[in-house]
């Protein structure tokens, strides 16, 4: 009898789900949309009533099930508990149970990003190394740290929250954190298109950008040499570049993946990220790859199962 | 037969040894210049032949030490090798192989700062904590980090080497790392006098700081409220926790220990830090707590002898 592991990453717009043979192949993968209508109640409910709609349909027993992996966007406290996940519109909440009484599954819950970067470690751009620190470039900026192949959770379930490393400290730039002065609001997808909606105002050059801007059109006109998208990129890959040479500082990974929508705009993200990672890197560090994901917005499906697996 | 465990931690003025009981107790402590003539090619000699001396006067036998632990002012591969170690002399070296071949004792090598983590989280301040980073403020500021009680040592033994955290990118104040604008050049002692002595030449209020001026000097004039020392004091602990608060977003550890000579300033130093972190912490991170080392310039020798424990 074929055994299998759920991976499964909740986000505050769609959950996506897959069936995972023991090999760590997907045989089946789907998604819904999160419902996150008062306070996210239905959730864990419609993920759990898909689950059993999807195993059923495939003629797979729960007792063939052998463990699940459950991925949120919030700190997570011992593999169960949140306290608040914003974008759910989750306050404290032990997700492991809920999860585990309504299906009767062994479920294992963690921060997103973190899933994400062990997805990438097991299956992705981080396979095969020991040591590496994932960056996903969405709304905002998230991460993960692996080391000596195991995930770091830290004391308060916030290791590799870069997009809070204080960038510019007398900043009046208010980030959704409280704080001001983040690297994210200066180096997240949002930060980027609210950056060229500010140029394309006063900007006296020739352009095609035009609004609505969407930050993938930016990496496209950049492409083009269109001058405007080519101040932005520079603007936005250095601050990427400086931030990302303070993690390698601290932490000295092998290499730096990046995540996250922007990661889709490829070539001319990465050269322009090097090239100035180049001149900010702390010498003995200067070589540690800098590389997109490979598995784009499955990498916390992957590392849900992952951690999934190890639990059995 | 007692048994007993080394640990020598090699500076680059004085090296200090101890001879540890297997309780990890101290029975004997002793210091010796470090002769870094001649690209330091005495320092392993005289190393051991200051440890064979010692331990014949206590009458004990070469087979009575289980192990010994070396920590070496530079990043060190394998608990072996080095590859440059500036204020030794030394380069490409396998400290570990010219200590076996002479003593014929187990030796394992660390970098110093990170030994001084591990030293202050078996005995110090980091004791019952997993996660803990050490900040060591001297001419430099260096660092280790213990995650999940385990030393962590990255891709290239430069983990923890937050002296190069870079703060300001645009910055033309070199380090002596090659780059610019890191956080060393703003938070270290030598930063702290260098900045004393250009701000002493132009201060026109009351202060009773003169040259010869010392990191002490400034922190006991400011305890007495001196305008200059406190002005002083105001600008390098709000540098210390501009950094402290970048380490915490990315790392999240229990405790923040501060070591090295700037340590022993004591109460203002802590306090000023405290004040400053609060305000530029990421929220979930802001009670993580800020300790000053218990084992003060003894924690890297406690960290060898850990090591060395470990290994046996």
């Amino acid at each position: 009898m074929n055994k299998y592991i759920i991976g499964v990453d909740i986000g505050g717009s769609y959950t996506k789900i897959s069936l995972f043979n023991e090999f760590g192949i997907i045989e089946v993968k789907w998604e819904l949309k999160t419902d996150v209508s008062t306070f996210g109640e239905n959730i864990i409910k419609d993920t759990c009533n898909s689950i059993i709609n999807v195993i059923h349909s495939q003629k797979i027993s729960k007792e063939q099930i052998l463990s699940m992996g459950v991925g949120v966007p919030a700190p997570v406290i011992n593999n169960s508990f949140i306290v608040n996940a914003v974008n759910l519109g989750w306050k404290m909440k032990n997700v492991k149970d809920e999860f585990e009484s309504i299906l009767g599954i062994k479920t294992v819950v963690e921060n997103d990003a973190n899933l994400a970067a062990l997805g990438e470690k097991w299956q992705g751009a981080g396979k095969d190394l020991k040591d590496i620190c994932l960056i996903t470039l969405g709304t905002g900026i998230g991460g993960g740290i692996i080391s000596n192949n195991k995930l770091i959770s830290g004391a308060h379930g916030s290791t590799g929250e870069f997009g809070h490393i204080k960038l510019y400290p007398n900043s009046n730039v208010k980030c959704a954190c409280g704080g001001y002065g983040c690297f994210e609001s200066f180096a997240s997808a949002k930060a980027l298109v609210a950056n060229a909606k500010s140029k394309l105002k006063f900007f006296e050059g020739e352009t095609k950008l035009k609004s609505p801007i969407s930050p993938i059109d930016i990496f496209k006109l950049g492409d083009k040499e269109d001058a405007l998208a080519l101040l932005l990129i520079e603007d936005y890959c250095k601050h990427l570049a400086w931030g990302i040479s303070i993690i390698s500082s601290i932490f000295d990974p092998q290499a730096i993946i990046i995540g996250g929508g922007i990661s889709n705009a490829g070539d001319i993200l990465l050269q322009t990220i090097k090239r100035y990672y180049a001149k900010f890197a702390y010498k003995p560090t200067i070589n540690t790859e800098i590389k997109l994901t490979t598995l784009g917005n499955d990498s916390g499906m992957y590392g849900a199962a992952f951690l999934a697996l190890e639990a059995i």
